[in-house]
């Protein structure tokens, strides 16, 4: 019921969150293992998070395309290094149409074999690369322990796989399409993100670098929310992706790959989130503003569902994704805690007492209690709703910056860092060898989550043996 | 190659269907038996259809979810027909994760077992009803022999399910969710249509009844192009959806679905395209506009491409889906075939004349030759090439409702339908009877397409067996 309590972020935060996505209807588990169903509140966020990449995407010049879903299963023996990370996690299909199949198919993991066959196929010349497409869809890898929308058998994504004729234009690519992501999770998401690379250790299958975004979420644990990857030739060598260069030479392409998934669905709620449930970024919330009519009587209702309806009509008319909860079965306070629950940014009351003042009540979801409270004028009325959706958006922004840097640490010893690495993330020289990395993943289960662009000019030593270091990373524990 | 002529239609209508699909890059053979790869020409088509009916479906109350690809086996067994229908198309799941799984499961061929399985988990009261949503994806039903687009294992398409408190309420979804098929066949893809019910040979396997749309392609052949049923409460009473009713009483829900692929666009190909090759309706065409720069000397190009640039500006900032052929190895003439080819509704030509003459060509894909060319002033063009292209969308569908009914036959006799089934469709008298439906199939290959809702006052004589008839019915072969 919406009306119990949620858990407490500080009691339990893995309870507080499974019990969110379930009461939010935001997915539910479905009756096959480790799968999920989302529901048309979190498919209508997703619809508004792809709507936003789409459109990033079509603007660096890609295209959408569709692959098939199974992938015969001896494409996986092409590549040694996509081979050995995907095997394990395969569903397969053996049988089709009542017989057993010569050649057995899995359900696809990622696309990058498939893609390639293809493209080695469509590629004869320099002219036809670069080739930049991208596919919307769902993939499958199976999981044993699940959650919802952080780590599913099935879960949604879309993944870009592009060919060029150059490594120098791949690798540009691979870097365009992170600050893709980046921009729209800052931006769209309100979640503000590290941009780097990922260790040799944890880099993508077949991958020859591996970027990604990086985002703390509210018990400090990081979660990866976008990776793209630079692959060389390894991908174009094992799938024949070959053309005439403008010399007149046969050579290899140089391809990428970049995703995001409805984890990013997971990001939000854990970095917005609080005891009451969700907060939606307006620029993605399925409902930006929710109108709770308030009347006692029944003699006060025709004029107050007038005003409603009237409201409605001008929000919506101007671009408002805007809901009235006309429920008749449930009080105002009943209300206020479910859109609340539901992350709703802003919520509209109109009562017979504002009808008469020609005013408005707004409580903004991201500001508890009376200070999130105003009152204002019916005329502008669509000017204050977008001044405070704006608004809204900016504070959720500056305040999961605020918490992440507030728990970034600088330890000074190993010591130190495996003491902060149980209540934050510490950004520490390391001489990047996997040894140090698998120490402390030992030592503490936290892990190198991204090597910054951005690094500090003077060089370092080892948080962990005391060597030369010239990077910084972030270690954490992650989703 | 795009400069060698496609088969003509008359002379092999099929390998002119093959021939196009490939050469205008629409789709391609995967490499997966039976599957297709819809390359990004022919997928910004779906998009453009995808967004005509999604508006469609949100502006009727619906909205959007996502369940699982793989649905466990037992699920099929709970409904006689269903499972009657789908067993035999299944592709199977055996394993995952490197184990034999307990349950198999199956790629889904169609959504309605899994659907119904969470509704009843959701659906507890009244209150809870109507339930009205969408899913966008692909399904699997294991094809032999497989076309592009028209008949492969895998397809694309959406599958709207919705559950009602009553069969009254139901039942207009289906009418209405057919009425939205038909309204979108003819106002954005051209095609006119025929709605009405299928015979019961003809049913959705598990449908209490099922109504489609028909249209007439080139070689007069029938394509159900949408498919809308009502399923009563039997899939209620297999998954037990049921819920307290307004008095208080345990009632089985009332069911509906209905669907709509990318078989749409074979019927497109099928219904405007001609020996040149396609012809895009300009609502949903991924390019409205081509533009061919015309110079012979290096010393005209710089004019050229700066009037180019110029109108393609101003048409893209008109909200035109506009492109610039500046490739540079071909000729004009070969540009023009190509993009005739690939359907582009309106050719505009810029050349040295026409800058002097500030005035610009345009060639119509609908109307060939001199005919379908005019010179327009530079000066409101954004206007001119609008009213051209809404003019073609409007002679697309009178040209495709003019061929269709000149070849609609009313035979007199058993001996004439069987003649007249060979070059067009049969509107005959029939006693609904599962027994003559069959003999037309087996003397004829047509079968009952759809009986229209429309129907003649008068009763009739069956045109098979000669006994009394309430209905006529289209006869026809069909895809």
């Amino acid at each position: 019921m919406a009306d119990e309590k949620l858990t407490s972020q500080s009691e339990n935060f893995s309870e507080w969150y499974n019990q969110l996505v379930l009461r939010a209807e935001l997915a539910d588990y479905a009756p096959v293992r480790g799968c999920m169903v989302v529901r048309p509140y979190g498919w209508t966020l997703w619809e508004n998070m792809q709507a936003g990449l789409d459109r990033r995407f079509k603007e660096t010049g890609h295209v959408n395309a569709a692959f098939p879903t199974l992938i015969p299963m001896s494409f996986f023996e092409k590549e040694k290094d996509h081979v050995e990370g995907f095997s394990p996690e395969l569903a397969v299909v053996t049988h089709g149409g009542g017989k057993e199949l010569e050649e057995k198919l899995a359900v696809r993991p990622t696309s990058e074999t498939i893609i390639g066959y293809m493209y080695s196929k469509w590629v004869q010349s320099w002219r036809d690369l670069p080739i930049l497409i991208n596919q919307w869809g769902s993939v499958m890898r199976w999981e044993l322990r699940t959650r919802l929308f952080l780590r599913t058998a099935e879960f949604y994504w879309q993944e870009g796989h592009t060919a060029h004729a150059s490594a120098e234009e791949a690798k540009e690519e691979t870097y365009r399409m992170l600050d893709v992501y980046a921009d729209f999770a800052e931006n769209d998401c309100a979640i503000p993100v590290v941009k780097g690379y990922k260790s040799e250790t944890e880099r993508f299958a077949g991958a020859q670098m591996t970027t990604g975004i990086e985002s703390m979420m509210r018990d400090t644990k990081a979660l990866q929310s976008g990776t793209s990857h630079y692959f060389g030739q390894n991908f174009a060598k094992a799938f024949e992706i070959d053309f005439l260069n403008k010399d007149n030479e046969l050579e290899y392409a140089y391809t990428t790959s970049w995703g995001m998934s409805t984890r990013m669905i997971g990001a939000l709620i854990m970095v917005h989130g609080d005891d009451q449930g969700m907060k939606m970024p307006p620029k993605i919330a399925p409902i930006q503003v929710v109108i709770v009519p308030i009347y006692r009587k029944d003699k006060e209702k025709d004029a107050v569902m007038a005003a409603v309806d009237e409201v409605f009509a001008e929000l919506k008319a101007g671009g408002i994704r805007v809901k009235v909860d006309d429920r008749e079965q449930l009080s105002p306070g009943f209300k206020f805690h479910d859109w609340e629950m539901r992350g709703v940014p802003l919520r509209l009351e109109i009562g017979p007492k504002d009808i008469e003042k020609n005013s408005v009540a707004l409580a903004r979801r991201d500001i508890p209690g009376r200070e999130g409270k105003s009152f204002v004028s019916r005329l502008g009325l669509l000017d204050s709703v977008k001044e405070t959706l704006d608004s809204i958006q900016t504070s959720l922004f500056e305040a999961a910056k605020q918490f992440r840097d507030e728990n970034i640490h600088d330890p000074a010893t190993y010591e130190e860092l495996k003491e902060v690495v149980e209540k934050g993330w510490a950004f520490s020289y390391w001489c990047e060898s996997a040894e140090c990395e698998a120490k402390v993943k030992e030592d503490t289960k936290a892990t190198t989550r991204v090597i910054p662009f951005k690094q500090p000019e003077e060089e370092g030593t080892c948080i962990v043996c005391g060597k030369k270091a010239h990077k910084k990373v972030y270690f954490a524990k992650a989703y």
